[in-house]
């Protein structure tokens, strides 16, 4: 099935937001990229900010596929998926010169204190992440792979906001040395036993 | 003495950026909020970006300061330094009601992907952050509050992401738990002997 006219403008938007922000980014470029005349905007979206919003929704949608996809494979141990997952990260930002970062730390940081809608919205999507980890990580408890006394939901959102921290110090030094410290310190310090 | 034009035009500046970004911030209304007439603007400085980049070395400035003040303050222990500091900074976000962040952070996510100018002068800054940090943790290191088998300059650089990622959690919960969460794990996993 060929994408929607939606999907087109969705999905030329969700690039340009994440490579310049949302508020520098103008509804005229999405639609050329999108390759869609300019009065159908409104026929898809109320506003430039239900836009926003929907991307917001696409951006999670990414990133709970890979989740799932990785968080959720029996064929590792829990400890082992959270790796991998740490590491498919890593891989998309090598390919991607470091560059972009998350899409959802981006608009937090750029919206969070400057919308209501966008504030909920991001924040539904920070905590399905930090709930992505924190579901693992409990069957990393279970079968002791780490100690029983760990408060998994609150290691998770430490786990998350590292994350995103490195990520914000590899835009700057253009290499995986903050992503490795970061795994690094997860696993010595915080995921054992 | 009172404030040089060129103060009054950089601290007007720091402020609306910090609140709106650099892109989203126009000459302009940095000159109305400073009130300062528009064509003194490139008397004293090359550019929007020349701007912008000493701006960035006046939130250094301000990082340094409170650094130095706290954490090479001699009558707590470095561990407790690194305490108080923590906690003038969640002061700091309560008191602005958990809106603004770091802006160096924000800067670094905004601005890391498109300047190599901005990238460089936020990439000193950033290591400026680290190594105040690292500064502390081989004192603590030295008086056996701490490991001596931590990597100090690493562990600065976890502390560092860690702190900045809360700060974006911040931005959406509007409470201090996620910077809460950040303290209690580099306290209880990272910072011990």
């Amino acid at each position: 099935m060929p994408p929607t006219t939606k999907d087109r403008i969705l999905e030329a938007g969700a690039e340009i937001i994440h490579q310049k922000g949302y508020n520098h980014t103008g509804i005229q470029e999405v639609l050329n990229a999108a390759k869609v005349p300019k009065g159908s905007f409104y026929n898809y979206f109320k506003s430039k900010e239900d836009f926003g919003l929907q991307i917001i929704d696409r951006f999670q949608s990414q990133f709970d596929r890979l989740a799932t996809e990785i968080l959720e494979d029996v064929s590792m141990t829990p400890l082992q998926r959270i790796d991998r997952f740490l590491g498919a990260s890593m891989e998309h930002f090598h390919n991607s010169n470091y560059t972009g970062g998350c899409p959802i730390g981006n608009l937090a940081q750029e919206m969070g204190d400057l919308s209501s809608a966008f504030r909920k919205k991001l924040g539904d999507a920070m905590d399905a992440m930090v709930r992505a980890y924190a579901k693992v990580l409990t069957k990393a408890q279970s079968s002791a792979e780490i100690s029983e006394h760990l408060d998994v939901y609150a290691a998770a959102y430490f786990i998350v906001a590292g994350w995103h921290g490195a990520i914000i110090q590899m835009k700057l030094t253009q290499n995986l040395a903050p992503l490795e410290i970061h795994r690094k310190f997860i696993f010595d310090h915080i995921l054992k036993t």
